[in-house]
């Protein structure tokens, strides 16, 4: 008996968006008794079946997707409302699918949950993380990460060469990361010797005040004539309140 | 005879200061007679003294400086005035310099004017351009412009990988330049097709009305469902106006 399933993206599109439809694709061609169909640009799609047959590419033009940017099968931002949820479960189960595969960040985690708790046990809902975050529980790495981690980490790098190479002595890089460290740590990833940028880093896991900062800075100033700092846009200060928040 | 000759970098350290360091180091070199130092930090190394002796760094080094990023030299946007004007020329005359070169954009550029208009003959001022505008007359293409015109052409074919896979049909994408074309007629390099992005492309040397953008938009969209636009920051409206600017 082969089961249906669908693919369904959220969020921007990116190159591991490819990745990830083609690995599902082949993944599922491996396991056999499996279907896929792919809604066109996600949640909008699906509302209006708009499908595509994934059963269909051959191998070999799945591998050339998994390396594309963009993305093959389209994505949206478009939310649900209660009554979308609803529709989305009809027309699912009016198609004979059973398995959901939501591909997206935290909105479209988000909105796997409340796909399956509208379909109440009548669908199978599995989210594919797609985060440059890292910040999913149970995961190691998300796709996503590695990719976000290299920009930093160059990004970083770049603006050392600038702060080497002006006047201008204290440099603040604000990451990407929401609450997490992962991609604030990503920053170090390039750095050859000691007296490589970023010199400082703060981590959002640890609230930190605006003296402490001062005096690291102090601290590696004297040292090295210069400073670049790395900072998640999460980080708070000792009081838990969002850093810099006052100064604004 | 020995002639003595200074370098001066100002405004943003990249790859191309350090090009044209050893591209000038070099050719001097090769000319004979000449010697040449470099000010720390441009105009503020200069009244401060602080030279660096640019004979002594090897062939080898001055090609793997001509190929690093940042500024091996360091640079400066500090502008001086007239008093700073005439405590240079002062300066230069009394390490025995005749020949002052200036490596910066359009700042720099005026200032090497200035120079040379205090020092009424008594020095020679010659500038090297560095500006990713390419907008220096007498030359064909400026240090810069190649690694700006790069950039744009991958952000633009980014930007279509955007556009052909989300629901958001129509995106402007502006790109430096100033008040000429070059950065934004970059931005047709990575095309590879007819439907690739950019689909229009608009240069600050031609005015245009919205009216005309519109029905522009209105062709593209209607053959092929979206439509990626390149213009430049120095774009002006039929009236001569800054495109936009009502509109902010």
């Amino acid at each position: 008996m082969i089961r249906r399933a669908i693919l369904i993206h959220g969020g921007g599109p990116t190159a591991v968006l490819n990745a990830s439809l083609a690995g599902l694709a082949l993944e599922l061609r491996r396991a056999g008794h499996w279907s896929l169909l792919g809604a066109r640009f996600g949640f909008a799609g699906l509302l209006a079946e708009d499908f595509l047959d994934l059963d269909a590419p051959s191998e070999t033009l799945l591998e050339q997707i998994a390396l594309a940017p963009g993305s093959a099968l389209g994505s949206s931002r478009h939310a649900l409302d209660e009554a979308g949820y609803e529709q989305a479960v009809r027309i699912l189960l009016q198609h004979g699918i059973t398995t959901a595969f939501l591909n997206g960040g935290n909105g479209t985690m988000r909105a796997a949950r409340h796909l399956a708790e509208t379909a109440g046990g009548r669908l199978q809902v599995i989210g594919i993380p797609k985060t440059i975050d890292n910040d999913i529980p149970g995961t190691d790495h998300t796709p996503g990460y590695g990719s976000v981690a290299r920009f930093f980490a160059h990004a970083v790098r770049d603006a050392g060469e600038d702060n080497r190479s002006l006047p201008s002595p204290v440099m603040v890089v604000e990451t990407l990361g929401r609450d997490t460290g992962w991609v604030t740590a990503a920053t170090a990833l390039a750095r050859h010797s000691p007296e490589d940028a970023p010199h400082l880093i703060y981590l959002p896991e640890q609230k930190v005040s605006l003296e402490a900062i001062c005096n690291d800075v102090e601290r590696v100033f004297r040292r090295l004539g210069r400073c670049v700092i790395a900072v998640c846009e999460g980080q708070r200060d000792e009081n838990g309140h969002p850093f810099g928040a006052d100064v604004q």
